[in-house]
């Protein structure tokens, strides 16, 4: 007699305002590798960071929708400008849904790290200008010291495939010297963390991982770099746990609103493989 | 007796999926600065330049509602993408409007520029998917040798505003290099074109304008730069003519489909003046 097969488990539900959210359920499938997952890429309105809060709360509730239309078991909000402006008013509308934002695992992990009690927050222009991580790492303990800093351009190199060499160190440099002082071309050498720097730095929007490397060149040696896609991961496989064999690979179904092709293309770059234009489906919010 | 004053000459639309547009704005006034203009930045869902042709079509419609509502007497479409992908759609839901697109005149002065006939035309990644400018260069004269590129990093460059300097140097070198050659450190020097390579190069996207003297260090010193939004100016004025006194500013109208204060801080930029956020009007499509 073979073993009874249950019911399949539901899958989790992730959303994105385009591509950047594949860093986070790159980091979801290493955490639960057996685990089916939805993946909605918002790419007709992208990018949210540069929006308000009430137009990127109303974006949220429509992808939100249509995934919770997909029967998922839970819904990870992978954005980060999203989960600084929309998490309140998406459990307000699936109140029997987990919903998992990636600000507070972030904050979380950040506090943890700072011995100092001194981080700086990179990210978007909205998810800066909205202080979401601020207001969660001050939470946690109101004596830390937070900087913050958008970082437009990091956006647009991590979409052109930019992640490393001149330009991408050029940038990283101009970025965040202003936050951890002159590393001058030795970077990665002897020189100690100034005084006064922060000694943790959080990086706050899911393009941002890719860059990591060209980031830390920048940075004294000694500051930790939290990835808040892998934070948001370890959160989810806390929430949840693993519900079906890790043996067996779970499935993928990738949504976009828009250009199969370019989700596709640059998607391949933050997902780390490649992606078939083929299985993108096309939805409409 | 007082001259009687006839009735006031209605506005002139002008759209575009953000604040690049302002470039074309700032040339337009330039040209006719006696008119009246409504300027409409679809804000809320910019940018244009990565998504596909039906969503660019969809929304230039809406953005040509929201005008024609608003009783102007000539649409100027001053996104490039929106002028590749939906002047055709705009003609026919429009058909007593005059609709001037910004590929045309850019084309033809191109065109009228390149003694070599060799054209470099550069642009966001969806005005070169669709091909628009080569389509019309070719139209002109198909014996022309059209070379195009998308540089969507001079985009965020533009908006951030580092429009001089070390990384928007290395960032035109590197976009630009390939169709010009290497011009070596003395770019501003002797070195003569290199054989084979194009001879006039258009700026096909609004938001380049700002960037033209980094991108002009780079070049060959002999090539032509042909700025799209200077020659949709032209365009519009040999159209219509100026139907009000030159010598009464005219009035300008702003309206914007998200977050009045990024379109007045990231706009000046591209306007080249100071631009009041109480003044900017937030319109839903």
């Amino acid at each position: 007699m073979s073993k009874p097969v249950g019911p399949r488990a539901r899958p989790i539900g992730v959303f994105d305002s385009g591509v950047g959210g594949l860093t986070v359920l790159r980091a979801l499938r290493g955490a639960l590798p057996g685990e089916d997952f939805i993946y909605l890429g918002d790419t007709a309105r992208l990018p949210y960071g540069t929006k308000s809060a009430g137009t990127v709360v109303r974006y949220s509730l429509q992808c939100a929708a249509a995934l919770a239309a997909r029967d998922i078991r839970c819904l990870v909000v992978a954005c980060n400008t999203a989960s600084a402006s929309a998490l309140a008013a998406l459990r307000g509308a699936y109140p029997n849904l987990p919903v998992i934002g990636v600000i507070e695992p972030g904050a979380e992990a950040a506090v943890a790290a700072s011995a100092r009690q001194h981080i700086a927050v990179i990210a978007t222009e909205g998810t800066i200008a909205g202080g979401a991580y601020e207001e969660a790492i001050r939470r946690r303990n109101p004596q830390i010291q937070v900087e913050a800093r958008a970082c437009p351009l990091f956006v647009a190199l991590a979409e052109e495939g930019w992640t490393d060499g001149p330009i991408a160190a050029a940038i990283a440099k101009r970025y965040l010297e202003p936050l951890f002082g002159d590393q001058g071309d030795d970077a990665g050498g002897a020189a100690a963390r100034p005084i006064g720097t922060p000694d943790t730095l959080v990086l706050g929007c899911t393009h941002f991982p890719t860059l990591k490397a060209a980031i830390q060149a920048v940075l004294p040696p000694s500051v930790i770099v939290v990835d808040s896609a892998a934070t948001i991961a370890a959160a989810v496989f806390r929430q949840l746990g693993p519900l079906r064999p890790q043996s067996t690979p779970g499935q993928i179904r990738w949504l976009a609103t828009d250009g199969a092709a370019r989700f596709a293309r640059v998607g391949s770059i933050f997902l780390g493989e490649a992606l078939d234009p083929a299985a993108v489906e096309i939805v409409d919010l």
